[in-house]
């Protein structure tokens, strides 16, 4: 069994690799059930205000500023828990996804399109 | 109940939105317990081999090289589906882990650091 370190959401911008555009990729996987939901990208105050709050906040590319999850849908993502891997550049964050996670309606942004192996 | 889309593996090259580097994020989970192993990156090239040859493949952006995951250790990912996210710049890798997915030694790459909410 591997040894668990806790690390205090204040000590977070030290252990996080954000890159070079300050960012760290994050996978939403719903808690339970263990569905992977999304994946997106969070910066430093995402994953503080995602810490802090207990609603998952991402950065949004596309739009350039952060995105409360379910703040516009109502599909809010409650978190459970926060890991980091092993080289620091991704957070796994446990959630319990209301509604669908994708903003197609589907529960998941990878329910859609599955790709055929030979 | 979402359409799913069934995308032959010749079709892949036109599907996934790679960045401008000419990768896209690969989350792998173990097919039945759903955890999440690991995140990495595939160029066209790893997930051309994931698709067709049923192991799973990354690009190693420190060594610059492809990855036949378990070629060194022994920890082979065999693949089950490969689903693309909705935007195409993720996809998901569902496969059947031997042994620990991490370069730890641990189950996954994320077992070692919790990061505590407030």
């Amino acid at each position: 069994m591997a040894r668990v370190t806790e690390t205090p959401a204040d000590d977070l911008l030290a252990r996080v690799r954000f890159d070079d555009r300050g960012l760290v990729t994050a996978v939403a996987q719903q808690w339970d059930s263990g569905e992977v939901l999304m994946v997106a990208w969070m910066d430093a105050e995402a994953l503080r205000l995602t810490l802090t709050s207990g609603r998952a906040t991402y950065w949004s590319r596309s739009r350039q500023s952060l995105w409360v999850k379910g703040d516009t849908s109502g599909h809010v993502q409650h978190v459970r828990e926060v890991r980091l891997d092993c080289d620091g550049d991704t957070v796994l964050v446990k959630v319990d996804q209301v509604g669908g996670a994708c903003h197609t309606g589907d529960r998941t942004c990878f329910d859609a399109d599955r790709l055929v192996t030979a």
